[in-house]
């Protein structure tokens, strides 16, 4: 049984190779969704049968996610989406240990560097940020070096979302066990891609985000781990055991319930197949164009993430070309809005501004097919080649 | 045409008196909803087609919004529903001040009430909790006398969810313009069912709960003034002009907008026959149980909103009586997760313990049906009976 996506702005056309940004919901998810929509409304909080109903399928959910990531059930908590999950993991641990020193790296998506910025700036909490290799990778040493007696937490994201590196966050893990200091990862980009295991990876708290797994954008999860205490940071109600209160989204946890079902279900497969299949789109590339220079690192990289330059053509230019031709790819995180920012993380990276203003993230995902690699590399391939000649041609 | 509820939880069996907790999703909110749900998944910060397509619903319902408010397109911040709007307008006001004295009524709800209460415990803010009369009501002159020097905010209700008195925010408004402080109003359970528009108001902040108005749970939204600064409280990649940073949850923003426009289109005719219906509800009511008890101001009151006590008969044991006979209403507020406690708005209105605990909230809506209300007021008087019967049986 292969799930396909129909309808919509996934036509036969379009060759959509920016999973990274967002993917769509899976069709399965949307049928676990549908009655919610349509029928069962009831508030989870209500203590009548339409209430019962709503809360047994959050509860449900809850056991879905918990189960994705080897966790606990009521070690899940239901938030907005993954910047939210970020927020209330790191504003809630500093503000539970009434302030202290956080260790985060450079590369870091701005759910959470900024948040530890604006904190270090208005002296909430001290700050270091760990540089990274020439392949996007931290240093655990570097990391353990860094901690202090007033050490509380270390944020280190599992994977990149512009080039796909994977971060050392098990060992960093057992460097921070060992310092009695709390380690949060942001998982937004790992999830549905890679296994993520609380308990393999050594973690206190951990973020999820719905819609980088096929469910719907507006939902996410914080996994704490039993014994972490986090404040909430938003005040009301008392829902989520008090960490997140405001009445349930019952619709998209039910949908972020069935969508780590299915990747728990079938990651294990997945993960060979996002891989030959990426490996294939570089290949097809890099055999119509020359000159081309892959990002990140070659072992520790998420399966469906291809992060590559084009010297000689710029970005903007080739993805304007590339929607002309129904291909959707990004010059780097999507979540930046607007305007053509230098990325952070090539930056970090130490790779040149040419280099990097050159380069795009081409990622795939579930629903990606052979014919999207063919094509898609074909139309890629003529868009670099006509930027290159139109500058030339200017020079 | 009307609409109506078809399948899941809204069977004809049921008959669902409690709106107030939450409504249904409008079958004309889900179908606007459905293609989000099923086809268009760009994240509305990619620059390509998709991306572009989700921005523009996501425009879309935040002209639909400001138009039922009366506001402009960008006074428009969507958020994942009224507590964290509360959250955003309150704590993110005093942060912009750098601290100082709030103003608030004794009747808020939690998200509301609890955010004011530990910051003030914390710190961050002074605060003067405003008493209300016997009505529920908040007296204007009340408000006025307690402006200080330092007073940058006052927070105060539109209507009250448990008894559905309104505030005389206008009134309110005037005395706050005067002086330069910032108005808050909290309109989750207003918007919908009496006319609400910002400027009549005079309202610096209002926000909005889109599962109390035909949307679904999980999303909501913040007017926010021109020139009225808030500091946002989650940080991340500058979404919603800075103030509420995640990827927008296009799926319900596009219902939330939709339910707004119904709102806009229908409100006028809806009032009056909420109006009589809910009074129709409580003539039979009264007609069949002696001794009933109407809390809440007879005419600044929401149109659909019925708060009664029946003395001699506990609310949480008539309501167990009514779900057996698939009557659905509330004993108080559904937000207050699990436990009997006891009504702080009762408490604050001056209402005694024995007839707050008799109190049952009942509250009607878009699909309440005459049928409804006849079946409805048999079952209520039934189920009251037999719970004074017992109780004297057993003395």
């Amino acid at each position: 049984e292969t799930a396909t996506v129909v309808g919509g702005s996934m036509g036969d056309d379009l060759i959509y190779l920016d999973y990274n940004a967002t993917t769509p919901t899976d069709p399965r998810v949307a049928d676990v969704m549908e009655p919610f929509l349509t029928g069962i409304f009831g508030n989870p909080s209500s203590n009548h049968r339409q209430g019962r109903e709503a809360r047994q399928a959050v509860d449900r959910a809850r056991d879905q996610v918990a189960r994705c990531l080897g966790a606990e059930t009521d070690e899940i908590v239901f938030t907005s989406g993954g910047t939210e999950a970020n927020n209330l993991a790191i504003q809630g641990l500093v503000a539970a240990r009434g302030g202290g020193h956080v260790i985060t790296s450079a590369v870091e998506h701005p759910a959470v560097l900024e948040v530890l910025l604006r904190m270090e700036s208005t002296g909430v909490c001290d700050l270091t940020v760990v540089g990274v290799d020439a392949f996007g990778r931290v240093n655990p040493e570097a990391v353990e070096q860094s901690l202090r007696p007033d050490t509380v937490l270390v944020s280190l994201m599992l994977a990149n979302n512009e080039v796909g590196t994977l971060q050392p966050v098990a060992e960093v893990g057992r460097r921070c066990r060992r310092g009695g200091v709390v380690l949060h990862t942001d998982a937004a980009q790992a999830v549905g891609k890679i296994p993520v295991n609380v308990d393999q990876l050594g973690v206190d708290l951990l973020s999820v985000a719905g819609h980088k797994l096929y469910a719907p954008k507006g939902i996410g999860a914080l996994y704490v781990r039993e014994g972490t205490d986090i404040e909430p940071f938003v005040c009301g109600a008392g829902h989520e055991r008090g960490l997140r209160p405001g009445t349930e989204n019952v619709l998209e946890i039910v949908g972020l319930g069935m969508a780590c079902q299915l990747v728990e279900r079938e990651l294990k497969d997945e993960i060979p197949r996002l891989r030959s299949m990426r490996d294939r789109l570089r290949d097809l590339v890099a055999d119509r164009v020359p000159d081309l220079v892959e990002h990140g690192h070659l072992e520790h990289r998420l399966p469906n993430t291809l992060s590559v330059a084009f010297p000689g053509a710029a970005a903007s230019e080739i993805l304007d070309r590339l929607e002309a031709q129904d291909v959707a790819a990004s010059a780097g995180a999507a979540c930046h809005a607007g305007g053509a920012v230098l990325s952070h993380v090539l930056w970090a990276m130490g790779v040149n501004a040419a280099i990097a203003q050159s380069t795009l993230r081409l990622s795939i995902g579930r629903f990606t097919s052979e014919d999207d690699l063919g094509i898609g590399a074909d139309r890629i391939a003529a868009a670099v080649k006509a930027c290159r000649n139109r500058k030339e041609k200017s020079t």
